[in-house]
């Protein structure tokens, strides 16, 4: 599906809201490719998000899955407006045993009120992805709040 | 539900796994309460783990949830058996602005290959507690893999 | 939770809204207890709602658990108002084998455009319940819609 | 993602389970195409199907979804296994107004012991096809118990 973003400034307020996040920096998250309704956000493994096998942390995983998927929803706000996770179900399908953990989300449903989004995880090891997670997100349109996704 | 832990050392079991994660500690996370069948684990608000209005981060949320049904379910399992997350649906009920969040996970189907929890959150401001949010937690059992939960 | 329903008909009409779903009538559901917040929809074992075991089709069990949500949500809905399933997550927990099917649904997070409902589904042989299935659903607020929930 | 059967029975153990399940016939879903690891199943709109509005029943929609992704698993399964639904999560993207609704299941994860299927439902009005649900989906193995879908 192809989206229209309905503010031309999308992508700066994507970028400074990401930036605001604390938990974003203490977690190394970076925000990739930011297009109207798709972001991806990754992480690279290491010790401090860990899990006791060493492999990424599951909630690390949700933490930027349900982000990818809020600024995808986000992107396509009109000026003014931002959004707010409602809910999430997350499917862990492979340990996150990648060097990298990309999670890609993209808008399935946009709605005056209420987006969906779904979010495709992948674990990437010598260049080869595998899936890792799958997220499907119901957000809620805020309008007239304009600081980016409240997750 | 009343739950009859199978193995004498559970306590000792979850207390060292957790230890061992760390993306835990990088957030802050405590482990608090733990019983058969039931494990609490807190965090303290702060800027390392905040979104851009200075509220606990609901990834994090997420996390502490995801780990206290996780640690739940670790409690009841037979000596050498260990949990992994396989899915978990998170309603998130109002914004994460106490000082203190608090994940309470308990089982609500124990089961020889899967066990379903159940996870409420609050958070904590002044000594009240207000409903935040509501995981559903699927586990599959990991016979034969001592390490504690998976997630 | 105790509820306060906001509109003194709120009875009359979930009795009249329930009435006119051809489906439940289909399927043989019969609306239980409602009270302000809280719903509950029943249905009897037999061949037309069958699984090939001759249990209820877990279908069955996901029709009435999400119409007891939905119910229990319209139950609060002040006059004029009705209420949308925006999505829901159902975890089975064992065979619906019961003679009767009962699903338990009540709200637990009102609010001015969403409200989230927890549905408990047992199945009931010789007067023992069974914990069945259970649903966490999330429902708009349809303000000016009167007609019951559109599940 | 491309699948491979593992049982060359496949086709006519889904046509046969589906045909012995009573609550398809009642309300009246037909079996449409069937592939290792997809399976499609549709209803015609009409009152014993219907909701309020005369539309289709939300959880018509969530039965003929949950028995497209049970059978898209059960395609695969060795000759003596069949599935059973785990949980699901059913995100309605729009009213099921359309003259035909139809639920494609898919295998998204195979495994020894559990399957992820995802099941997109569409409106069929006139030809045109509209989105009306989505569905997330884990199923579990069930070795030596041949009987299809315990849906």
């Amino acid at each position: 599906m192809k989206h229209e973003p309905s503010d031309p400034d999308w992508e700066r307020k994507i970028r400074a809201s990401f930036a605001r996040q604390g938990a974003m920096a203490t977690i190394g998250a970076r925000l990739m490719r930011v297009a109207p309704g798709e972001v991806e956000i990754a992480v690279e493994r290491g010790p401090a998000i860990g899990q006791q096998h060493g492999y990424v942390h599951g909630g690390v995983v949700g933490m930027i899955a349900d982000s990818a998927g809020g600024y995808a929803g986000y992107s396509m706000m009109p000026p003014g407006g931002s959004v707010l996770t409602v809910e999430y179900k997350m499917n862990l399908l492979s340990p996150a045993d990648g060097d990298t953990i990309l999670a890609r989300g993209r808008v399935v449903k946009p709605g005056r009120t209420l987006v969906v989004a779904q979010v495709d995880v992948v674990s990437i090891k010598g260049g080869r992805e595998k899936p890792c997670a799958l997220m499907v997100q119901t957000l809620m349109v805020m309008a007239g709040r304009a600081d980016g996704p409240q997750v």
